[in-house]
């Protein structure tokens, strides 16, 4: 208890990362800030999440010379493995994988990490106006959850709608989807509110926009909607809103044995001091062919930059000669999520022996959507919930306990009593971390994707963008960092 | 003409400051950063544009010990004098001071910077589907702009229906007025299109929109528009959205002897040197009981520390301990609009002549909307043209001869061959200056004030906020500057 709690404050104060060092650090071999102050190579990457790693790899096998600058003392970004007061691993950030996301399956395979199929045995619970539904369905919209016959009917042509306007919409270039300026011009919410118009339709509609999301319809271009169903799909598979929504054949499919930080960490250690961590920059100068990036203990001199960092975050990093007004206005227009994880850790997953997978969809309390974490072998049992947009936004400020004790009442309405005293209980608050501030990805509000969206991508002198946020396919997920990275690397080796 | 392109060329590379340094600095007694490194004062001004420079004087007559870091090599922020090639003043950014407009008038009047009325004579210009009709009228809504009069009576019911919104909005809270979930699900774009449905009606709101915010009405939350109409007005008189649009009784009524940047520079020059110049703030560490504010060449320490930069610029400066989430969350999702100006000087102000005020409402061109900019004595002449929102994006990172060609062009059409020469051009681009990046304000989109505005002015430890964002009447204008300004210096000095 003495622990879990010290991890707590630690996680209140932003720094999960403090906590989950030893286990990040071990056998990558990357060099600390201290060690590495000043550094002249090809590429600096800024950043050392998997976008930014994945650059990094790719620069280093075409023959360049590299430093990826870390503002954490951990790599991985929005993807952290946290330590169990159990000895066990929990997941703080992205854990999960599905398919057509082919890159960061190809990049775990090269590295060693293996997954394991998502518990998904049993019944999922619906939570509705006060009352418990077991029902077997495979994900929010993908089956039949038990709400009336009209919403049903309603929810399902929405769904096809929404599918049908998606494939419209080119994902390397949303803003000249024929109906662009259109669907820019609203929120998801006006488009929901002339489209779901029975109750029950609304409410899946919703739960799945903040699940997807962590942002609430109100806060999103309709147009932005639509890229992100059609970005969640690939080359040759279209994207769904089922596949976004899914457990079974959807995003939800699978996670990583070990935890999903196993895959930059293992991909940081074949790195080495090429990574330097605790380095967050603060400014990148262009001085005659090079750049000069200053990082707090740190300075790397490169002819190419590529940063790789949240979207939001890039505006706070100054450059000379400034941005294009076009990328800086975009890094102002495209916040993040609001989004956290609370996992609460028990002798046994007790909900499984109930006839249920332990995945909640609820039009109430913090915890509005529930996954079963547990290790792949049950050693012990994990109740993962995500606590998102409005409500992250309304418990942000609270103290960590105060969150437990929200948390765990939401638990023991769905999973009943045996729910209420967890051996160990993790928090992570995305929204307080000084290097993400919010997640899991920037979205954009009306009017963004066409008027700003063609600056997304486009190359400064010698400064790349990579990150989640840049990514044609899976952009929110591991599997578009990773295709950022890639894209970014075959961009400078073109450059270079 | 070699003065005149060299003062584009630093303007094109965010310098105005530096051609107008001269200006700027004389008989203000500021400092500059080289002969000011470290001081200890009681409060900490980040910003000394309007707001800042407010709170200092209040703070300083209040018995404390004060330092404005003020990042760019002059005061004012987005109120700045260009030189003209003549030897005449003319302004780059706020410029205008219309009725309930209390605070700026009782400061101006106390600093000895007398008014005078805008030059409003003559007839109004209506450019529309090609075609150019001279109209008697005082502001775009405010008479009979000569569309069909389907649209003059459908506009008539838009504007009395969003001033009586408006009244409901309560300027401190706009997220407590009866139908803020509501007004704040959709753009003012969506509510436009069900209400504003005759195609000359929606023109008007339109250019009034983009006049007013340098935003489309697809940026906007409908309650942000509520609340800014709300508050164009004073804690007697009703904010009203003519009172935004009008020239003569509106917010463009009168101009500034001198420029209005006469205003911060003389109220700079009673500051004397606690002023320090060319010092823009990176971090605020908290360690112990003071505040450690570290600037490029300047090191203060205080008790307490006012940020009075552009809302979205708040996020920038790298705060220990982090920001609460939902004022950094908040600096995420208010951007700046994008706006420039452009003012082109001639021998005389010929279209006097013609029976001309300057003022144009078009609905093509990058410059859609101008002004008679003469001095008081019309010594000679000055057409200014805002260029706002689309039309400022598109032009952003054009060269300055190239938005010189497109704005004399539309000079051309609108006031015949005479325009096609002026003797000098100056160009202000807010969005590619560094400490702006973009203007004249930063404004919310759908979902924002409702989840987040209760961060706006409220005080972090004894981190405290101003700055035009943070007023409750006239936001976005000089006075709302002034007004935040003695707010927060009151709160402070409670605080202290």
């Amino acid at each position: 208890m003495a622990r879990e709690r010290q991890f707590s404050r630690r996680s209140l104060l932003g720094g999960a990362a403090a906590a989950a060092g030893a286990v990040t650090l071990a056998g990558t071999g990357a060099g600390t800030a201290a060690a590495a102050t000043t550094r002249d190579v090809d590429v600096a990457v800024i950043g050392g999440g998997i976008a930014g790693l994945t650059a990094a790899r790719d620069l280093v096998a075409g023959g360049k010379t590299v430093a990826v600058l870390e503002a954490r003392n951990r790599v991985g970004g929005r993807v952290v493995n946290l330590s169990l007061a159990n000895g066990g691993v929990t997941e703080g950030g992205g854990e999960f994988i599905g398919p057509t996301q082919d890159r960061i399956k190809a990049l775990a395979d090269s590295l060693g990490v293996a997954t394991f199929t998502t518990y998904n045995t049993g019944k999922n619970l619906l939570y509705k106006d006060g009352t418990r539904t077991p029902y077997a369905t495979d994900g929010l919209l993908g089956s039949v959850p038990p709400v009336d016959a009209a919403g049903l009917a309603n929810a399902a042509i929405v769904q096809a709608k929404l599918d049908d306007m998606a494939k419209t919409v080119p994902v390397d270039a949303p803003w000249t989807a024929p109906k662009a300026a259109e669907w820019d011009k609203q929120t998801f919410e006006s488009w929901l509110n002339a489209n779901a118009i029975v109750p029950s339709a609304k409410f899946l509609l919703d739960v799945a926009c903040t699940s997807i999301f962590s942002a609430q319809p109100r806060e999103l271009s309709l147009l932005y909607v639509l890229f992100y169903i059609a970005a969640a799909g690939n080359e040759s598979t279209a994207g769904t809103l089922e596949r976004l929504t899914d457990t079974a054949n959807g995003a939800q499919e699978s996670r990583f044995v070990g935890g999903s930080q196993q895959v930059p960490i293992k991909l940081a250690a074949t790195l080495g001091d090429r990574v330097v961590l605790s380095a967050p920059v603060r400014s990148v100068t262009q001085s005659g062919v090079k750049y000069v990036v200053s990082a707090d203990g740190a300075t790397v001199t490169a002819r190419k930059v590529v940063v790789a960092v949240p979207l939001p975050l890039t505006g706070r990093i100054a450059f000379d000669p400034l941005l294009p007004a076009a990328r800086d206005q975009l890094s102002q227009r495209m916040p993040m999520g609001s989004i956290g994880k609370a996992i609460a850790v028990y002798d046994t997953p007790f909900w499984r022996a109930d006839g249920l997978n332990g995945q909640v969809v609820s039009d109430s309390g913090v915890v509005r959507s529930t996954f079963d974490n547990s290790p792949p072998d049950a050693s012990y049992g994990a109740l993962m919930g995500f606590i998102e947009a409005d409500e992250m936004r309304a418990y942000d400020a609270s103290s960590a306990d105060e969150v437990k004790a929200a948390v765990l009442k939401d638990y023991v309405t769905y999973f009943g009593d045996k729910a209420k005293s967890p051996s160990s209980f993790v928090l992570q608050r995305w929204d307080n971390e000084g290097f993400s501030r919010g997640g899991p990805v920037a979205y954009a509000p009306p009017g963004v994707l066409t008027e700003y969206g063609a600056a997304l991508r486009k190359p400064f002198g010698g400064i790349h963008w990579a990150g989640t946020e840049t990514s044609t396919y899976w952009t929110g997920f591991m599997d578009g960092a990773v295709r950022s990275g890639e894209r970014v690397a075959k961009e400078v080796l073109a450059a270079l």
